[in-house]
């Protein structure tokens, strides 16, 4: 047995452990991204997890697979799994189905087959579940975030004078590839949708938008709303780069803002504040204890006593968060923000962002991705936090 | 009032008619496409249309609006309609909702706001009424093929021996979002997710994938399967480009394929057979009497005589249509497949992709976007459909 295939049974495991523990008697999960998580492939298809038993894979396609950790039984629509499990499921016991990820159509279709079980909502389980990330994961985001950070640092060889937000992001976006970028920005829900991150610039950086990102901008397009749009990178401005890192699955986020020149005294002063904060946070966490709500109001106090609360996490449109956690998609759990009341736990992968808009400047501050130790945390994306000066 | 405004509220009327003709009292659309569609803009909200009277866009996010096709009311929360709409709906009037792209979870709070209305689907009617386009989208549609084209032109000048599929996909995408291309890769529900497109070579083209595009690919990772997968370029294969071509928020689309060195004759066979389907699928359109159902038979039977028939859209996994409308998703109405009964309509756009994918050598063939016209069909991907050779 691979590492991988180990790793996809202890997840089963802990998701049927969960199982029993609720009172379920199965789960079915049909999202890719859980199904991807339990698998280690993605299908099209209903993964039938038992609270104790056989694991089970009805699967539309691929038409052929590898997968060890579950038995296959290829279908063509999800009617014909009730050959397998006709009679197998008891009266009135409980199934858990994804009610955050299956359309109301696909609901009453899949509901439909049990007509005698209770129903009740799989999403918020496997969110928990996928929320605590194993060695091998954390190890993933460690290359990941290697990886990225090692792009990152040759941003300033990609600055032309007279070139755009989005030209700068073409060359990066490029050399991210380059170093094997999967490309895909995966995201939770349906709420949100960015081509592998953004760059903000200027005012810019303040352009409100329909997205729940740390910060807006207008875009390029009306149909691709947020990020860059265009404007020129000019002289005493600053410009944020912000694209994910998904070299192995995994998104490890990171922002670096840049100087273009000699910025206004008041730039270094709310970057260095930006820096503080994402220190005192993340040394203030002690696993099993410090909540995501206790995180917040760190910042926000901080940020209170300096007279950047106007700018923080946005102006007129804010972020109602500082960071978030990270894994297979950008918005997994936990949240920092307001009244989340969960303790950080040993496992827990998150990225954290205080940013400050600058009117007539840019954005300033810093991301870094996190991950939960026994005792402490450990920085994941390593690379000078400086206002780094794309003018020499 | 600008051509977008005034195409907007074409739009909105056309929706109304459609929601009298099926005795509607009013439509809720939220999803961002389809608000996209109707607006102009991408928002977070509920766009309420009732069947008659003003048009009111109940909106979240952002916290800034320039729409004047409809009258705009902030809420925080969707309870927040109801201030506006109390006592507005007639009891037992039919509501129409998005029941193919609300999650189960949505569908229920919803829905909980409207206990004394019948509630039905809104996604099908959307769906028809986004098929047929206005001459204002097809000239997008033009422009960006036009753009799409000129980039797949110079993909030759890319191509150095010893290149990967994977390194030949990089300077494409890189060169598209040069020339403007916004990025995101739309596609209709969440059965499918692609970066940009894909690139296949040799037998990677028949890589089953959990995806119901034309063809397969086992990708660059398990997690983002489909497509490239780091197959080297040799000799006596061939390479086949599907990148879609995004440049104004339409997906025009178009594959080339291209011969490395010399190839067996029979690779030149199969490519013109493809060629000469293509032809005669798009000229046999009588636009109001052809169905999908007739252009895929003709496909079908041509291939039946050729002895081509266990290659055509792929060989273990095989896509089950021939091509598929396209428009601000890569998958819209009307679909050329089988049973597919309802006639192709002037002002319908969509892509047309006959492939055969030959063991050892690769995918062949050709896929063109076609709008329909009162008589006919217009080309609109312009460029050579020959197996361009990539070694001179």
């Amino acid at each position: 047995m691979t590492i991988e295939e180990r790793e996809h049974e202890k997840r089963q495991k802990t998701v049927q452990n969960h199982l029993k523990e609720c009172g379920a008697y199965a789960a079915i999960v049909s999202n890719k991204t859980n199904l991807y998580y339990l698998l280690g492939q993605i299908v099209e298809g209903y993964l039938f997890v038992p609270a104790e038993g056989e694991v089970v894979l009805f699967v539309k396609r691929p038409s052929s697979l590898f997968i060890k950790s579950a038995k296959i039984v290829p279908i063509r629509k999800p009617e014909n799994m009730m050959l397998q499990l006709e009679g197998t499921i008891p009266h009135q016991s409980l199934l858990l189905l994804e009610f955050d990820d299956l359309t109301y159509n696909e609901y009453l279709r899949l509901s439909a087959l049990f007509p005698n079980q209770r129903l009740q909502n799989l999403t918020p389980l496997l969110r928990e579940v996928r929320s605590i990330k194993s060695e091998y994961e954390i190890e993933l985001f460690r290359r990941s975030a290697k990886k990225q950070a090692d792009v990152y640092a040759s941003i300033p060889s990609y600055f032309r004078e007279g070139m755009s937000d989005n030209d700068l992001f073409y060359e990066v976006e490029y050399n991210m590839r380059k170093a094997g970028h999967l490309g895909l920005f995966k995201i939770f829900g349906k709420s949100m949708e960015q081509f592998m991150g953004c760059i903000l610039t200027g005012d810019n950086a303040a352009a409100p938008s329909p997205y729940d990102f740390a910060l807006g901008g207008a875009g390029m397009h009306p149909s691709t709303p947020g990020g860059s749009n265009g404007t020129l990178l000019k002289e005493g401005m600053t410009v944020m780069v912000d694209i994910s890192g998904n070299f192995y699955g995994y998104q490890s986020d990171m922002s670096r803002a840049f100087a273009i020149g000699r910025l206004p005294d008041i730039a270094y002063e709310a970057h260095n504040l930006c820096l503080q904060i994402d220190r005192e946070v993340a040394q203030a966490i002690r696993p099993g204890i410090t909540t995501g709500g206790e995180l917040y109001d760190i910042a926000i106090s901080r940020v209170q006593a300096s007279g950047f609360a106007p700018y923080f996490m946005g102006i007129t449109q804010k972020a109602g968060f500082i960071g978030h956690g990270i894994g297979l998609e950008i918005n997994e759990l936990p949240l920092l923000a307001p009244r989340q009341k969960k303790p950080f736990l040993p496992g827990m992968v998150f990225a954290l962002e205080p940013k400050i808009v600058l009117p007539g400047i840019g954005p300033v501050g810093v991301e870094n991705s996190y991950a939960v130790t026994e005792t402490s945390v450990e920085k994941l994306t390593i690379l000078t936090e400086d206002l780094v000066n794309l003018i020499n």
